[in-house]
């Protein structure tokens, strides 16, 4: 996607063939940083404080981690203890458990001598498997956002709601979520996203509308307390989320927050989508309440980052000193509150039959 | 309550019977100051920019604010325009316009020359009304948090949730849903609250978690997203909430973000109540969509106020500088999704008849 004219990717490989070059995340929408990843300890870094973030990206960048690692040693033992390092990182995302799983398997096939071009190019491929899939994400999307366009004949615009940060930063490109969005904006439909800040990070604050913005989408930035009202008054024509992990039942378990959503489009008979990647099912489980959540630091609620008036980055406390936070990162939104799952491979319902239709290699 | 050993109401007399005092809450909970009204303006800017806030003690200030506007002089004339600019302050308030309207009836009942003194002896008991109201709320929410820990066996803790303040920095004194919660704290139930930060302006995060924390109350701040994944997993025992008004028919109109913890409290069987003083109940509307939404500058959304680590207050942008934000300052929660209501007469059911049958006097 652009940045001031410039086409990006969230992760790429430098001139030299070996580095890795990635947005810092954590940096928007104030600075647009590029950091370089050298050793396996820049990726597990970069993972664990999220200077990347969203299911795929994560994967990306762990495989590319790998390729790092490679370099103090090849061997079998090495191969498993840099995947452990890896997949230690953030424990509730399936894509990175995933890709480690992929490039250890790739590189056990083969000579210790083979692995480090081996490793370049599995990652490679993973990056580029990730922006066909979510380019056809954003292909089957764009009939929904069509559909709701057809639906008010062709008047004003499509109001879409989404939730944290799915878009291309969450990815290698395109995005999930919001690749049906970018694909909408390519044909012509007129659009106004609702960007859910989502605290306690606030990707949606700076995340989202950065992409929107640097796409010249027309968008507007909400509390996450005000999408019920805005759907009360029939101001939102659809939602579309991501997911970290979906269930094979079409569980869905996303940013902290999503579930609320979701019963507030039940409630008002808004559709409700979850964009994902095949990648991010979890054949291994039916029940998206046994998904253990993630909880992270307490600083993350108490404390929020952002730019003064004159320019400085500042990070102020919001709460008393004393007062404690709980920080749960994830919440599970049941089958029964999605309308329908969009995935590589066209739409589906959020359920085992929907998703096996789609996956049959898979089912069973 | 108390603050640092010191006993305080949210607003009271000055030692020369004529000043009024306040507590800045646009400064909590990093700073405590106190400031003096003096005039009619003086009154209308606590107001508008909401250095007092919560439906009571807005109208506890427009009241003392009438008081002070007579200076200037206390005709019929006078008391008209006085009153209409005190109600423009705040459009949603309906305590502010009870207010002013009792005010206004109370001075025109009397002579010019006894209008100065009227005007403060109707104020005071405007606020010893609220207090033994705010008081009697709290001895029948009690009910229900003592209903909850029998039904806990006495074990463990009552987990409450609320949204926004609705304590007694939002009343005179007490506060409306927290009126219950300091009653159960007295009466030795152990509790925790989760403390909904609230965004746009986070009054959750600076004022709720305040009053808690100087209570001695245990309670944990989560962002506006949590609360939903808490219920789902059983760490909720009821909701209370507050209103700024409630319908004739028990629809709920409250700070934005509310009526997303009503549909997960449905959605999870977690009783939800809401804690209101009769003057806060407008009967001449049925419908609470019919309740004009306020929407409020996008600065709050955009920017966010806190403490550095060093101990300056500051304020920063937490988005691109080219995004707009939408702020609604409310949402309904339609009476639906109501398990009861707690008002100074005691508890009824979300509906004209539950209402009607504690304010005879008020139905038809």
């Amino acid at each position: 996607m652009k940045v001031r004219e410039n086409s990006y990717r969230s992760i790429w490989l430098a001139g030299d063939g070996r580095q890795v070059e990635i947005i810092d995340q954590t940096r928007l929408p104030h600075e647009f940083v590029i950091v370089s990843l050298v050793t396996l300890d820049d990726a597990a870094h970069a993972i664990r404080e999220m200077l990347v973030r969203g299911a795929p990206l994560i994967g990306a960048t762990a495989a590319y981690g790998m390729c790092l690692g490679l370099v103090q040693g090849a061997s079998d033992a090495d191969i498993d203890r840099i995947a452990e390092t890896l997949v230690a990182c953030r424990p509730t995302a399936v894509n990175l458990r995933w890709a480690v799983q992929r490039m250890s398997e790739a590189l056990l096939s083969v000579q210790e001598d083979d692995r480090i071009k081996t490793a370049y190019a599995e990652a490679g491929k993973i990056c580029e498997e990730d922006v066909a899939v979510n380019e056809a994400i954003g292909v089957h999307g764009l009939k929904l956002i069509q559909d709701a366009w057809d639906r008010k004949g062709g008047q004003g615009e499509v109001r879409i709601l989404t939730h944290c940060n799915a878009g291309w930063l969450a990815t290698v490109d395109w995005g999930t979520a919001l690749a049906p969005v970018y694909k909408a904006h390519e044909a012509g439909i007129p659009l106004h996203v609702w960007v859910d800040e989502t605290r306690p990070r606030s990707q949606g604050a700076a995340l989202t509308a950065w992409e929107l913005d640097a796409q010249g989408i027309s968008h507007s930035l909400i509390v996450d307390n005000a999408g019920g009202h805005l759907m009360q008054r029939g101001q939102v024509d659809l939602c579309i989320v991501g997911t970290d992990r979906t269930t094979a039942s079409g569980d869905v378990c996303n940013k902290i927050g999503t579930y609320l959503k979701a019963l507030a489009a039940r409630d008002n008979k808004v559709p409700f989508y979850v964009a994902l990647p095949g990648s991010t099912i979890d054949w291994t489980l039916d029940d998206g309440f046994a998904i253990p959540i993630e909880e992270r630091s307490q600083d993350e609620v108490l404390w929020v980052s952002g730019k003064t008036g004159d320019g400085r980055i500042e990070e102020v406390r919001i709460a008393p000193e004393t007062t404690p936070a709980a920080n749960p990162a994830f919440d599970v939104t049941p089958s029964s509150l999605v309308t329908g799952l969009i995935t590589e491979r066209g739409l589906c319902p959020a359920s085992r039959q929907g998703l096996e239709g789609l996956f049959p290699e898979r089912g069973q």
